[in-house]
């Protein structure tokens, strides 16, 4: 048998079953599977491997699921689903109804809450916490969370709200030293201060012990001291910043020691207040390319197991975004870069390197992204924030509250907009259109390829109010050789004259014109009205839409609030009365799959489109 | 003359030419000039009260506008105002076109951003220092920041960010021992602490010294200590939370003594890194009845400033909602009610006394609220998070990802929905109906009166999914006598058989009565189709508009995203063929008026509604 002792848990039980010195096969086994199947499917690769010890040691002292375990973020629970009956169907991992890559409750009842987005485990759990307590249920809440969600602000709100109340909320800090890329800003400093003091803990007892007996020595530092003797308690006992926050603190300890880990969870349960645990973890632990260079394996794609390379995909707009960025910042010293923890995923990186004095990566830290921008730009400064669709929406309220109200100009790069894929529910980037339809004074831009991202970016940069320009994960899609991107809010493509348009933005333009081509073999002319802008469109575009007597408008965006029924409603009111109709995301989240598996889902690829626009004529040619 | 040194002073220069004797007396009459002006205009008393000192010794120690100097929140920045040439205006407080009452860059220069929304200005300040840096612009960056917004995570994101920075960023933390309500959390308590200790800063110099001289004290004791040193010296520094983050502590002062006040800002601008100055003040200062009972007197109508009493409105939708739930809680041991600082504008006070086990103020946390919700929520609780929708931007993510995606029926009852009048572009709620629009698995009830109201958070209770209510600020409107509510999606009032149909939710509804009368005294008909629910809206809603020969929609709310276009789009996919026309707001900020004011100026009034339908029909009958 491939895992002997793996194969032999079905469920946290089963683990309390094998001996202390089995564990460490246990352990190696777990890694194994990790490479192989990671290897295969690509997924969070480094976080995973530093967490396996951890993990076995919660599960051995605490018991799931009448414990609630939340693994912040998510990307380190893979050994928690082998654990909780999940191994048979492991290798469908970030597939199509296959396994999610982060926690998800309708998967199993192991996976207390939704995790994908950081630093909302402390939150949660003391949420479960209370609630237990209020309704009779037995059980701890056990919130796992690494370095970099302590950048995240929910983090302090949680500990603040946990710190005082007398719930016995047990938090695992997962110290691996480096948020997804490394991590800067004070606190993961703070946290190396304490790291490197073994002795922390144990010190400050016996310094306590010592300030007990002080009045029984001499003279001169009796004096200085012992009116003093209070105050030097409180210092000592507040000195770390979890115990401010009103946490008993624990650690740190080797987070690759089993015994060691297992004996600080234990201790943890006897409190009757909130416990901090400080573990201490290697990223990438068991794996060598792993460990060297973590940052490259936090996410990966399938990839090499001996070498541990990865084949290069071709450009994406992340890296185009990237160069382009850089041109300007030559050119122009007030641009400046912002990502909130993601310099790689975002294309930053070439940035970083050159211009470091106005490279900010101000941690996984959304809020303060947006708002830090919104003060450079009022200093005169050019600020770009790049960041993820999804986690922009942590920055939603800033948005309209910092920089639009204001209408100062910072520019947000919006990468993974759209569809993104195996990371499922959590990470796709289907709302911002919708939500930024509703914010005035922002103007967003949706290029379809690198071309049309350049004009935007040039266009964003001349702007004295706030953009967005938003583009998908990926490279650009295939457009027909006799299209020519123009620099305007819409362009047209095919036959104008044609008695139906198809009405689409970014990506999915690729789409359209395929359908286009298919139609036009069924002898089905068609009019492609591209969308260079969506916010705000001109009048200009509605009296153009008007004589149509049929209007396909295709959306990878939520349809409820998006820019279609924006659309929609505008054809309406300017007395529009051909056949509308609007393809877009309905009132659901879009699971895990791959971005071609979804469009057709929502009909939202080539064939669909086609087959919409014909199925919308009556009578519809037979091809 | 009334004011006779604080009308001198044009400037902040101005200010600096008096003599430090004179400052108390302008002081005292800034004070008066605050009661006399807020009894009139209403406003935020308590929190000014207690900033006027702060403020005078902010603007003799720095020079605005080169130095930026932000008050985060804002409702502490009057004295400001007054500081900084805006005296002449300060009657026209809080009134249309007059001046705001918070920060606001169009009003003045020395407003270096927006503010409204608490904890957000260090990270604004932090970009405004590093922006000043990078294009070589003199001036200092500072944020004056409460002690309540201290519980916004926020300002750890920022301070994460701004310790390791080597800016001279000076962050006052304005202590005034309560955020809008008394504050609870672990921090304010840990503040209290620190304050209660006037000697702290000297002590650590103090033991400082003596560590340093260790090794010369005998024996025992040196064997004890001596290796431990640099642990203790290193406990000893980062004896603080502020320091852990990487900020230089001063404090705590005296907030009222303005010698005390100029000497430590001065310090501050001595330091080579970021600051932070602790100053404690009494909230409502110099004003009896604000300094005993500072929370009834943060946000004050118009009010009697012999006896403090101002008159009692009559029922709001707040008030009911809070008997409303208690009621429900008293037959329900599941429900729960959250607050973010807000217990009395929310109408939660008497849930908190009758049943405090089960009530959760979480401070300015609104990040942490949803997701504390969501963890109640799995736990099998019914929480109620009651929140302004304003403020309910902040949980933007944490309500699409902890609480929508695992569909966990957290309650939302949203306050001030709407136009709020008087605070202005900042806290106008004209937003969550549009960002609700697009989150899935969320279900939206609009009630137009306190009956709805109760419908509404019936069904919330029984709901197996997340519930949003939405309710304007303030009472019920009038609604004709023979108008009878029904528990159903959507409602009809009028004559159905009318040609035109008005269609609209909330508190409009009554606007939307008066139309119909004023419209009926002309002869012309009008059906009225009330929503009571505005997500999802039924197929059985778009059949039962489609007949009519006109659709006219009122919306108080963003029209860009809103539940208009989604119908306006809805009914053009289902081929309606009539009138349309969407009234709502358009892509720009409500600026602070009168409620009414603004309904008139968006002509969301009833006279504007009857104008409009008038103005649809050819010929328009006259009257």
């Amino acid at each position: 048998m491939e895992y002997p002792l793996l194969s032999q848990i079905r469920q946290p039980d089963d683990l309390k079953q094998l001996a202390p010195e089995q564990l460490p096969a246990l352990c190696e086994e777990i890694r194994t599977l990790f490479i192989r199947t990671l290897s295969k499917t690509g997924g969070h690769l480094a976080s995973n491997l530093g967490a396996v010890e951890l993990t076995v040691a919660l599960h051995r002292v605490f018991s799931s699921p009448e414990d609630a375990i939340i693994f912040d973020v998510g990307h380190q629970c893979y050994a928690h689903k082998l654990l909780t009956g999940r191994m048979d169907r492991f290798q469908t991992l970030r597939t199509e109804k296959g396994l999610s890559g982060f926690m998800r409750p309708d998967e199993s009842p192991h996976d207390p809450i939704v995790t994908g987005h950081s630093s909302n485990s402390i939150s949660a759990a003391l949420g479960i916490a209370q609630g237990k307590r209020l309704s009779g249920q037995p059980g701890y809440a056990v919130a796992v969370v690494g370095d970099g969600a302590m950048t995240g602000g929910m983090i302090y709100e949680a500990m603040n709200n946990a710190g005082r109340s007398k719930e016995n909320l047990i938090v695992v800090l997962n110290d691996n030293k480096m948020s997804i890329a490394k991590n800067l800003g004070a606190l993961p400093r703070y946290l190396t201060v304490i790291r490197t003091r073994p002795s922390y803990y144990k010190f400050k007892r016996r310094v306590e012990r010592i300030v007990k007996k002080l009045p029984l020595i001499g003279n001169k530092l009796y004096h200085s001291i012992s009116h003093s003797k209070i105050l030097l308690k409180n210092a000592i006992y507040h000195s770390n910043i979890f115990e401010s926050f009103g946490f008993h603190y624990l650690g740190p300890v080797d987070g690759h020691d089993l015994h060691k880990l297992a004996a600080v969870l234990e201790l943890a349960k006897q409190e009757k207040r909130p416990v901090f645990v400080h573990v201490s973890t290697v990223k990438g632990k068991g794996y060598l390319p792993a460990e060297k260079d973590p940052g490259s394996y936090h996410g990966v794609p399938a990839f090499d197991i001996e070498t541990g390379s990865y084949p290069q995909s071709k450009a994406t707009f992340s890296d185009v975004f990237g160069k382009l960025l850089c041109g300007q910042a030559q050119q122009n010293m007030k641009i400046c870069a912002i990502t909130a923890a993601m310099p790689q995923g975002t294309g930053l990186d070439a940035f970083a390197r050159r211009f470091p004095e106005r490279f900010f990566d101000v941690g996984i830290a959304e809020e303060h992204a947006v708002t830090f921008g919104a003060g450079l730009a009022k200093a005169g400064m050019k600020p770009v924030f790049a960041v993820y669709s999804t986690f922009l929406q942590r920055g939603y309220d800033q948005l309209i509250h910092d920089v639009a109200i204001a209408g100062l100009p910072l520019v947000l790069a919006i990468d993974r907009a759209g569809i993104v894929g195996e990371d499922g529910e959590t990470h796709q980037g289907v709302f911002d259109a919708a939500f930024l339809n509703a914010i005035p004074h922002i103007a967003v831009y949706t290029p379809a390829n690198f071309t049309d991202l350049r004009f935007a970016f040039d266009k964003a940069m001349e702007a004295d109010q706030p953009v967005a320009v938003r583009y998908p994960r990926g490279g650009e899609p295939d457009l027909p050789g006799d299209y020519q991107t123009e620099d305007r809010p819409f362009v047209w493509y095919g036959d104008r004259q044609a008695g139906q348009v198809l009405i689409t933005y970014g990506r999915l333009f690729g789409e359209a014109c395929k359908a286009r081509q298919a139609l036009a073999a069924k002898g089905i002319p068609l009019a492609i009205c591209k969308l260079n802008q969506i916010k705000p469109l001109p009048a200009e575009l509605i009296d153009a839409i008007k004589p149509f007597s049929a209007a396909y408008f295709f959306e990878e965006g939520m349809g409820s609030g998006g820019v279609g029924e924006h659309m929609g409603s505008r054809l309406l009111g300017a007395g529009f009365t051909g056949r509308f109709r609007l393809t877009a995301i309905p009132d659901e989240f879009v699971p895990q799959s791959t971005v071609a598996a979804a469009l057709r889902v929502y009909r939202l690829d080539a064939a669909s489109m086609a087959e919409i626009i014909c199925g919308g004529m009556e009578p519809c040619p037979k091809s």
